[in-house]
Formats: C-alpha cells, structure tokens, sequence
C-alpha cells in the first residue's frame, strides 16, 4: 500500500453519492508530504520519458503539477476555466470540460505561445472519474500537434469511464491510488497485478 | 535586482490600461526557477516568524504557496472561489471578493476545519493591485481568530491601493517585486531604501 492510499484510508472520508472527500490533504488543505510522495511516485513512473512540459487544470491539479515540475527542471502550464481578458481569441487552443460534480460545462483555455509541435506533454491532476477534464486536456495538447507522454492521476475511481477512456485512446496512465469502490461508506483499491 | 525583476524586466509584456502580462513565467505557464527564487525571497523575510499554515487564493497563488509550503513542512489551504457541492454552509468561512480585472465579484470559502485560533498564518498569493484578495483573506483568517503572520506577494503593483490598504491594517506585508509605474510600455520598480 503507497502512501496515498495510507492517506485516504486514514483521513478521506466517504459521503453518500460516490463521493471521496480528500479535502483535508489534497484538494482544498494540501499536505506538503503527501505531495512530496506524489511527485516521487509519477518520477518512478514516468521518469525516463521525454517530458518537456507539465499540463494541468485549474485549480486542485496546480499543486501536484508545479510540484513535479520543479523536480523534472521543467516549465508547468494549467489550463484556465474562465476568460482572462487580456488573451484574445485567436491567440488561444479552446475546449469544453463539462463537470459531473457541479453540473456545469466550462470552456477551458491554454494560450498558444506555451505548446508546441515539438513539446512531450505529461497531463497531470488530482483526481479521474469521467475523464472530462484529462480528455479536455488531451484535445488541448493534440490541437498543438504536440505528444502527450502520458496522464499521471492522485486518485482514480475506477469505477467510472474515464480510466477506460483514456486507455482507449492509447494514452498512457498512471493512477497512484485506483479505487475499486466506496460502497457502504469503504474505501476498496483495485488489487494489484 | 532579484531574480524575479529580471525576469519581468526581460520577459514581462505591459499592455494598455496598466496591465503587466507574465503568463510566460508566474501565472499561466509557471516556471519553477521563478517558483524557487520566490520561495528563496519569502524564507529570508518571513522565514523565523511562527508559521503553522500558508493560506492563498485560487488559482495562480497555489503554484508559489505549496512550494513555500514544502520548505516550511506546514499545510497548505487554498480558498475557494466556487462553492463545491461537498461543503455545506454552517462548515466554511466565507467572505467577498472583487475582481477589477475581470469586473466580477466572486464568494470565497474556506472549510472551518483547517483554521483554528492556535493558528499563525502567513497569506501568499501572486500579484497585489486593489488589494481585495489579500483582505478577502485577512477576513477569513480573522473570522477564524487566527493570527495573520504576514502577507508575501510575488508582484506588487504599488500604485494601487492595494498596498496601503494592507499596512494601515497593520500587517506586515513583504512584496518581492515593486513597480511604481507601467506608463509608456515601461515597467519602473520602487527604489529600494
């Protein structure tokens, strides 16, 4: 068992619709060393690959993103929900990201100045359930012509589409944590081969 | 000069109606060096105060508050600025945010949890203008009768009431970069004492 999954099994807690609330060390109150073991387990990983930039989404997947970012000597980009008034609209990749959780669908924006062609972009963010929001990421990332290395996910329900979705699309993934079910208030991972 | 200056100075765009563009480096795409020299100014001004948690705003203040963070070894909370579905109206502090840039006013939260009076809080967040982000934070930590440690901000833009209003609080405020002035397409940065 990683630390991650000490950490949930510990401090997350489980309320009623599938939800995981890890708000006291990942995405809201963010613990330093669950971070620092975070990075450490995307570098065993992902580490021999050709990354030149780390993409993310505002707002809970920036943490983990700068964080491996200062590590692998790289630059760190996160996509913006909103509407910056000083990017224009041509100078910008677009996308839309609908939100299961909130139930809002919100246009998501990278300028085009930070990816390019050349560019090997590893995805990066704290949770996978539907997939929107990596799969947003990936059309961002592909509208570039650039490579993505791979998807690196905190915590993944497995028990949503979005694992199967990105597998589908022969990108690579790696989720620290894969969670099996929450049913009846329990956390169960998915075994390990 | 610090590092952060030359790097606006080389890489900072101004744009028409006191705007200063560093999406290459601070607030869009982020570059870890500028997050390490940042956190570097912060540790030698704020670095033997008392600090049990580092709290900012979403979303370009969580980039240099989790990087501070892992050097300090104390969480990390940002605040909200949508209300999550997960968290109910009796558990957070709220207070109102405006933001002169985009011309909206935005309710930001933070779980009652994660701040309690035995707390000394240092604010960080990117950039300082009118202000409101910051004493959007002081409330809170206020409201929690926590103790505000000081306020660190990457970039200042001292001719708006932001900073002012922040001193005749009586907070200790320690912004690395300065600038007096945006006019002609220049950036001027206060002379130091």
């Amino acid at each position: 068992m990683n630390y991650l999954e000490k950490r949930i099994l510990e401090d997350g807690i489980v309320e009623p619709g599938n939800v995981l609330k890890v708000d006291s060390f990942l995405n809201h109150q963010i613990d330093p060393i669950v971070m620092e073991e975070v990075v450490s387990e995307f570098i065993d990983y992902f580490g021999d690959r050709r990354i030149t930039k780390i993409i993310t989404i505002e707002a809970s997947g920036i943490a983990p993103a700068i964080m491996l970012a200062a590590k692998l000597k790289v630059p760190m980009l996160f996509a913006k929900k909103t509407e910056p008034s000083t990017l224009k609209n041509d100078d910008r990749y677009e996308t839309f990201v609908h939100s299961y959780t909130k139930d809002v669908t919100s246009k998501v924006i990278v300028s085009k100045k930070y990816i390019d062609k050349e560019d090997s972009v590893l995805i990066i963010d704290d949770f996978l359930a539907n997939g929107q929001a990596v799969m947003g990421l990936v059309d961002i990332v592909q509208q570039a012509k650039a490579e993505v290395a791979g998807v690196g996910i905190c915590i993944e329900k497995s028990f949503q589409p979005g694992h199967q979705q990105i597998k589908d699309a022969g990108i690579d993934l790696y989720s620290i944590c894969r969670i099996e079910s929450l049913k009846n208030g329990k956390v169960t991972f998915v075994e390990k081969e």
